[in-house]
């Protein structure tokens, strides 16, 4: 299909103000699905949705899983040849506490004035039921103007994100081939800036440890044995302070062997203009520290790290007491970048840990989670598509970001489905996820309503 | 004052069991000085030797503290020139639970049979019972043989050292005068074996640190911001791992500067018959560790140490998570010895920290406790004194010993009142002080007895 945008463009925006009241009806259901004792307003919303997308002419499905359901659907776009597109979104929200932080009543959606425009003002309103309704409403327009999606399309939008996801891996295990298609579009990111459009390229993986160091069979006064046996708290200390050299290089063996070259994005992401400034009074902080030679955008994007997440040992209370403890533990986790392997890393981390054991003292070692890297390859037709769509809209070119961290779902899409994912959100950092008056900027909303219908067509030609 | 010592050894060896029974009777009467429901039994207890030093011709006087009454008696020995012996103990005892596993009830003592002739056991039976009975029962026989003690004699017995002594320094201070003395005489310490005497010379000090580190001004997400902000775990890391060298030498600037030179003991020590399996064999390990080039006793006895004590920071409940602290703590303690400045090496600390300190993270260092280490000097003619009195009750020369501990009276008595302590104690190793069955032997209460008589005279001819 080849059909005209300018008609759905048109058709979004004279029809702008009965989205925001969709999304305002939507959000005026408190599916904290966290919470059990919300277990029937979380399943409304996802009843709601289900209408929603039946009335856009999908086969659509309230599915059960071992939590709170999942929400269904499928378009099979105009027939004929072409790829099939997986929409992955969630519909539950996170509890509204504090309440009495909140401006105006959590469920009941506000349109207020901002700096830069309107904006909507309720639970979830970009995290992530705004973000979710913007593609549905894009189908919205495209059945409306022209009587059928450009492309065949699945939805899938869990209840259990703000959980953690408990069910996901089993759900899309058992529903593999239903969910099958070429590519997953995500909208669960920001952008760039409220001008700026952004697609996520590349997520760092993990792989998260606990150590445990044993020396005596019970604590020792370090008056009487104190200089003569092994101190599992001095151990600890000289392992994980050999983690890092003085240029901020994680010393396990092989840490750096298989790292891929990023190509253009490596000199990209090195200049990138990025307000750190921001970025650290976030933190409370005003200097940035890492590995030496690299941007701060390279070093949270596209460099692998080590931190330690916790250690406890020995006597924490108030005062002195003068204990060597028999016991040590930490918890540390890499974050990988895109070549490195999760089990050679941990390999690693046990020899640079053996060579620093002394006799005496024994270890134990878990693994606690381990994932790989995440990239989109710069060079996939889907992606190309969304940034063609992007720069359609916004009418400049949208930034290829990195992400520090990972996204659950991606990662499972990944791993279950076989595909990748097209991370193009329309958050804005300031949108206070998560917290008392969470907001989307209208402007955010409809630029991604456009977004989403433009990509709708682009995808339709696009082919891996 | 030069009477001849053989009739008070018959004298004594003649009365033994008349010894060994006034000690039982101490002994039942459970003056768990820790406990208030045994408040008027520690007050009895106290009685009780107030009445016997009142016997024996001691202005004796139970006097009040913040806390548990002490037993403070004055002997003025023969009259003219001399010094005047302070001898300190306890007269409180610790808690005898868990009653089930003691094999008669520990206020009820009992002679038994052991490996190496007959035992007395009781809660308390050597610590400080019976070890402090050994010199009021040395102080009986030269009152009953001669009608006077040799020298003048201040006897000063508390009531809280299983507490932690905490009325001692005030006590101390408030009693400065009244407690004036040459030198202390402290049996609360043990044999080299159950053949061979020790004296302790040498007396570790301390001095211990909390450090926290603050990075940035809460906990952060790892993915959003590892790599780029200082972790105050791995900063901590990094400065606890640096502490010690390759060596097991503690690089804290300035640390080994001011060591004394220990002469002829450093030889002793190091070559010292010491029965390291045992000793590692109590703390579950096979394998002793520490300073490069030292026995294990000097490591113990006579080497510096910094041992950490406790670590925490934060995630360290069960799973994973991914988080960069805001803050980390440590405790961590330097034992001293003798040359050593608290002071300077807290000084020193602070620089070794500084030095690895990122910008952007904070500290703060707390000192919870200094004490120098102390030492007897080998010149000390009281300490000849005592190593004449122990060659001729054991016909063997005393073992000169360091301990690895502080004794808190000793160094409050030095602090004080400005004089050393000899330290002749008479328990050994396996008396299970604190523990259920504790034991004195009566080989080592009737050797303790006449070494004290005979220290009482030697005394008398010692002068600083």
């Amino acid at each position: 299909m080849n059909l005209p945008i300018d008609a759905i463009k048109t058709h979004l925006t004279d029809g702008f103000d009965q989205s925001v009241k969709r999304l305002s009806d939507l959000l005026r259901i408190p599916s904290i699905g966290t919470d059990p004792d919300y277990n029937t307003q979380t399943v409304e919303a996802a009843n709601w949705l289900v209408q929603q997308l039946a009335d856009l002419g999908f086969d659509a499905d309230l599915k059960a899983t071992a939590g709170q359901p999942a929400v269904v659907a499928h378009h099979p776009g105009p027939g004929g040849e072409g790829p099939r597109i997986l929409y992955y979104g969630h519909y539950d929200v996170q509890p509204a506490e504090p309440l009495d932080l909140w401006t105006t009543p959590p469920f009941e959606p506000v349109i207020v004035d901002g700096p830069r425009g309107k904006r909507i003002v309720a639970r979830g309103a970009v995290d992530n039921k705004g973000q979710s309704m913007m593609f549905i409403e894009a189908f919205r327009a495209w059945k409306n103007v022209y009587g059928t999606l450009p492309v065949a399309v699945t939805v899938f939008l869990e209840g259990e994100e703000e959980s953690g996801s408990p069910s996901l891996d089993g759900f899309l295990r058992a529903h593999k081939h239903e969910l099958q298609a070429d590519i997953c579009v995500v909208s669960d990111t920001n952008m760039w800036d409220i001008d700026t459009p952004a697609l996520g390229i590349m997520l760092r993986g993990l792989l998260y440890l606990e150590v445990t160091l044993q020396g005596p069979s019970q604590d020792l006064h370090s008056g009487l044995y104190g200089g003569a046996v092994p101190n599992p708290l001095n151990i600890l200390g000289k392992i994980l302070g050999d983690l890092h050299d003085e240029h901020g290089r994680v010393q396990i063996p092989g840490f750096y062997d298989d790292l891929v070259d990023l190509g253009d994005l490596d000199q990209v992401w090195q200049n990138l203009a990025f307000d750190e400034a921001a970025f650290l009074q976030n933190a409370g902080l005003s200097q940035s520290i890492g590995e030496a030679g690299y941007s701060t955008l390279q070093r949270i994007w596209s460099r692998p790290t080590c931190d330690i997440n916790g250690i406890i040992g020995g006597y924490t209370g108030a005062g002195a007491k003068t204990v060597i403890p028999e016991k040590a533990m930490a918890k540390l986790s890499c974050r990988l970048v895109p070549g490195q392997n999760a089990a050679n890393i941990k390999d690693g981390f046990r020899t640079f840990l053996e060579a620093r054991l002394p006799a005496g003292c024994r270890y134990e070692l878990d693994e606690l989670g381990a994932a790989p890297a995440l990239m989109v390859s710069t060079d996939s037709p889907y992606l190309k598509a969304a940034e063609t769509a992007l720069r359609d809209v916004f009418d400049r070119a949208p930034i290829l970001v990195g992400m520090g961290g990972s996204i659950p779902a991606v990662g499972a899409i990944r791993e279950h489905l076989g595909i990748e994912s097209i991370l193009m959100g329309f958050g804005l950092d300031d949108d206070r996820v998560h917290a008392p008056d969470e907001k989307f900027e209208l402007r955010c909303f409809q630029n991604g309503m456009l977004s989403h219908a433009v990509l709708l067509a682009k995808l339709a030609g696009a082919d891996a």
